[in-house]
């Protein structure tokens, strides 16, 4: 298989096109920007550490049935994925109030939600991925109420594999934002990542921040804290 | 029967206990708030042109079948209405893209929505209203899912009700709040007020508006804006 011409390049990500029909090739970028693009930097081994995270993670879940677009890691910074056209829509599960939600509800960071809470945030960097409801997204015309429905089981479905996973790991999964892209035959799969960029975990024993929070506020010792939840899965690095 | 005690001061009005339980009595004010109460000023007359304008609208909803708590207009500034306990959600129906909702989903201002857009805002002034989803109201505790689709089907009856209503007045009825309330009984009754105060009135010939946008965006004739939409559905002022 060949690798083609760019596709996309986001903030964390490359997208190739491939010889193969239906099969893209990703290339994880050390690039970490927080708060819409505003703040800014490379983390050394960054795109490497997402990048293996990412792969434990979505070949764990497709064991445990959820679909998923990962085929295979392909090097350090490097996985083959199908081919998915994304839904932009940002779905974030919430266990723990942190960030945008203690925010809004004027809630104590750290608070137990008494259930999950599901958002999704229209994904449009220009308008700064505003939080939608169902009928904003009826009228962007982006997800049907089917694929709603669909799209908050999924995430629910996904956190309840998350949740005790990372927890016998004595990490504590506070909230995480996925994303969904479908097929050419129109099946709607887990796309993207799942990585401390997309996540906020705490130790569940120190509630050190082990996530991209440790970016957005100056925490330092970032890339020691993907490392850290790199080994806690049960990976390696040569970072 | 009597007025007693102030129970609520708001923004633009006051409620007062009665001599007959379950009435409240509600005094329209003068006074004009925008931008979370940030911009402040006295409008004369708008406690009068607000109270008549509920009137009118209220009874013709109550004639329509939608279930209200309006009693009956006791003065220029003044009302008797139901007791009810509100439900701290602002029920925000739009027809036409504007202010927040233009912003949030990039939308040119005067877009006609494909179907009517329902938005929940929590009323909490500390927080700015913040607009919440089905999830966030579960974790709020303030609305059951019933209540949600309740309160979703009479704010759309309503705006059913109200776009031909204005049309024949050749006003075109952009958005508008509603508020709701249980009473003792755990009825759920249409409450607060419907007014240039809540809603988007664009004149149907001019787009001229006429309602609180001309306090917000400083265009002057506020005053004058209020008296047209109280003349156009036939009510009277000594203003």
């Amino acid at each position: 298989m060949e690798k083609l011409e760019m596709l996309y390049e986001g903030k964390a990500k490359r997208i190739y096109r491939t010889s193969e029909p239906g099969v893209f090739w990703v290339q994880y970028k050390d690039d970490a920007t927080a708060f819409n693009g505003e703040k800014r930097a490379q983390i050394m081994g960054k795109g490497e550490l997402n990048n293996r995270i990412t792969s434990i993670f979505f070949r764990m879940l497709k064991e445990k049935g959820i679909d998923n677009h990962f085929i295979e890691e392909l090097s350090a910074t490097e996985q083959l994925v199908k081919q998915v056209t994304i839904i932009p829509l940002e779905v974030v599960v919430r266990n723990i109030a942190a960030g945008s939600l203690a925010k809004r509800l004027g809630m104590e960071e750290g608070t137990a939600l008494p259930q999950p809470v599901v958002e999704f945030y229209y994904k449009d960097d220009a308008l700064g991925d505003p939080l939608v409801n169902d009928s904003h997204i009826d009228v962007l015309g982006i997800a049907t109420a089917e694929e709603r429905a669909l799209l908050r089981e999924m995430a629910l479905t996904v956190n309840e594999v998350l949740v005790p996973y990372m927890k016998e790991r004595r990490v504590t999964l506070v909230d995480f934002k996925l994303e969904f892209g479908r097929t050419e035959e129109g099946q709607v799969l887990l796309a993207d990542e799942i990585s401390p960029d997309t996540c906020r975990f705490w130790d569940a024993d120190t509630m050190e921040k082990l996530d991209k929070d440790r970016f957005r506020r100056d925490l330092g010792n970032v890339e020691d804290a993907y490392k850290e939840i790199l080994k806690r899965i049960g990976g390696e690095t040569h970072v």
